[in-house]
């Protein structure tokens, strides 16, 4: 019991580059039981309205035991997860693909979190590179319930200097290959999905999976100013650590100048936004991709608009089908005029999300 | 699945005057299973501290299967369902009345709300029109929750013009004869009810249903600043998607240049600012009619006082009584002068509720 | 049913210096049956990640019958029951000691509060006095969940003028003597803790209980900026009815002149933010000592560095330890620099918080 003076320290710093490596299994802390206390906060930080995830005898009328909590709630809480061991030390989140949703969760579940390294690739300035991992989300029965590739450039430890006589130099990359959509195929309806007793009334809405058209587009209308409260309450339910959405001060020496709001608040709130639209959409099976193309900050106004870009049969199912949606969100600019990228494939300042995923819909029987 | 330029809007624009006619039923979208979620936001929201619904084993002794939901909670919740088909394209929300509550709600509820045309009167400049609804909500077993009178006045789709010809002239109004005050047979006392063990101790104040007078006036003292947070907080959670609440550009090109605060948000924060001399007001029964007098904005400091209108017995209980009270809220000023409307009616702008409603109270036994 | 134009006042001022009396027990109003909602809203309020409180399956392996409510969200809870009774009046909150943690709180339990006076003493002025309580939460079985001591000034009803013949003069003061810290004997282990199961990985964090060391300080790193709508949702969760949390207009009069964060506010962000460093630290057994040493206010960002104090091992326990600790709570400023009290102990006005406790972590076995 004698005093130490030099310990060890005890504040993980972190991964950086040269910690990852190929086919590096990563254990995430914090694993997680839902309840429903979780979803009445999801609905009201973005009231969603969804009725499969708001009433308990509407899910169990379509063959669910219970009202699964959101899918983008269950994102983002193994999102979260994620965050303290892959991108507390990025420069930049790049992208992600392949997302699959599993098993439906339902409160009293518990969440946990497992990330494998599959690509790796040092940038040309050796201070950083980028790393690719796919992340699983397991229920407490090892079940998956969400599955998604995503890739960030992370600073390196140590940056070689020019005469460093130990450096071996670059590795060769190795970038993983990617599917862009999530084929129709992959994507998972429960096994006991029973859409006989659907009730449109119930969500709405008459549009059927038959309804909608591919290059169709939807003005979801409402809009919705985010709070620097609502946002940080939402980040911090999803046990997401980035500094980068709490820290005012830190921030406010940084480069944006304030806290930046989780892009993933904005994805839960264009999807919210969707249903006045796609009240029908009932699960979001899959992403296929997605950029956030401009930062949004509390004061931000979100209005959302959305592309039919596929409708795909489910193989084996006559009742539900798949419709591939771009939703485009937008800040402080009505989406009367479907604001958008130009012909080179530059957005606008207003333009915050580009989220390319696809839905299940019931389809007429 | 060829695509459609011009498909049928999928955004439902909500109903105009037109779209309603007498003895119309109209089913409202998403039901919703209430949580301990909910009653745990709505205690963070307005710090309600009411102990039948706090406390499992309070209810318990007075019968209840377990702590019913806060009935303003319920109230909000069915108002909310109705605003997507009532009053998202109202003008001026302009009354309610007859809300009586009905069967406790429990945690694991679900609720439904049906709404029913009761009056229609066109306004005389053909632009616009009042349409009464008696709007019901119902439990999983279809009993009744809450039931109420609300009347809006409604755009107008189509505006005849002065050369129309197919102008058949204003329909003669309907307009519904209202009660001024739910009478005390009216009251719903939950069977079960028994008040032989309630504890004044654990509501902290002795005054019970025999010590309150006719024309006595009680100054609830504490005050609450409202946040844009809160109050979109609340808004969402009831699900009320009317868009003045959320979306500060619109309103910023608007009359007030800012978001309005829900009025019902007002009512539940003066609901329990007034627990500090209402204590033992252990539930609203009934809502006889309100009066929003002037807008609440968020950074408004809210404060409460309240007038005994009548104490009323309740038919077949001797344990407990009703009192009739008369809720006034106030922004941004004390309630030791009892602000209240000049001797025309007028009220001055720091009042911003004259809530008329009643309450259930133990008597002595 | 007579008016009565002078009734007593229904609303309860509150206790001044001259109502209490020693050993005078108070029962606190407002049984509270404590849900999964209050926990999740504790999880978005502080981002708090110990596992032991966010997932049933990691309690359950420990020996736990579901997660348990976080320790410091059961003191806040009972805190906030006893604040009508004893410090509505008070001038200031001197401090606590002798707080000690019992048996674990479940979802479903149901807390109540007993405060009994410990200690009087008028102060010379004869305007105010100190009053010391000692305030125990029970759950539905009369089994203590939280015990501690705190003390106030408090304003008397009455000031006596000096030529007050009724004035009996200062009674002898009654200072109880207090502990300076909970010894180890006195720290409660739950029965049932079964550390054999304890798995570093779902904590993320390998030091346990034989990797601190006292004098050791370590620096928690990140920093999170308090918000208005956020500390108001935290204090009125708790039922917690000081005013000066609260009312904008009343704190603008007032010597600060803007509302005041809630001290257990900050002591739960300290303590979430320590988990970077403490990811172990499974439970609070006791709180020592505690000084709010400056006010926080919205807007304020948090940072908290911490000090081992002691490493003590637990009578019959070879399978845990306690530490006690000093965290410092540190607002606007990193804590690369450790900010504390200087030579004459007198705090910069950048901390805030300087909390003395004792934590339980898992030893090496």
């Amino acid at each position: 019991m004698t005093p130490d003076v030099t310990p060890k320290s005890k504040t993980n710093p972190g991964n950086f580059f040269e910690d990852f490596y190929l086919d590096q299994e990563i254990v995430h802390p914090t694993p997680r039981t839902v309840t429903e206390g979780d979803q009445a906060l999801y609905i009201a930080l973005y009231g969603s309205r969804f009725p499969l995830h708001c009433s308990a005898d509407f899910a169990a009328d379509l063959g669910f035991e219970d009202m699964p909590l959101e899918d983008l709630l269950v994102f983002h809480m193994v999102f979260g997860k994620s965050v303290p061991d892959i991108s507390v030390n990025a420069v930049a989140n790049l992208g992600y693909a392949e997302c699959v949703f599993g098993v439906p969760v339902y409160a009293g579940d518990t969440l946990r979190a497992v990330s494998r390294v599959i690509g790796l690739k040092e940038n040309s300035n050796r201070k950083s590179g980028i790393v690719w991992v796919r992340t699983t989300g397991f229920n407490q029965d090892d079940e998956t319930v969400v599955e998604f590739v995503r890739w960030v450039m992370v600073r390196k430890r140590a940056v070689p200097g020019p005469d460093d006589a130990d450096d071996e130099g670059i590795e060769p990359p190795v970038v993983p290959t990617l599917s862009p959509v999530v084929p129709a195929a992959d994507l998972i309806v429960p096994d006991d999905l029973d859409l006989e007793d659907y009730d449109v009334d119930l969500a709405g809405q008459e549009d059927l999976w038959e309804d909608y058209h591919v290059g169709e587009r939807i003005d979801h209308g409402a809009g919705m100013t985010i709070e620097e409260a609502e946002h940080q309450l939402a980040t911090r339910l999803y046990q997401n650590t980035a500094r980068v959405h709490f820290d005012k001060i830190r921030m406010e020496n940084g480069p944006m100048g304030r806290r930046l709001v989780y892009g993933g608040h904005v994805i839960s709130m264009a999807r919210a936004l969707s249903f006045y639209g796609l009240a029908n959409a009932l699960r979001v099976a899959a992403i296929n991709a997605g950029a956030h193309t401009n930062a949004v900050f509390a004061g931000d106004t979100i209005y959302a608009w959305t592309e039919v870009l596929d409708r795909m049969e489910v193989p084996g199912r006559s009742d539900v089908g798949a419709l591939r949606l771009r939703t485009v969100a937008v800040k402080d600019q009505a989406c009367a005029g479907f604001p958008d990228k130009d012909e080179d494939g530059a957005y606008p300042a207003s333009v915050v999300l580009n989220l390319d995923y696809t839905v299940l819909m019931p389809r007429r029987m």
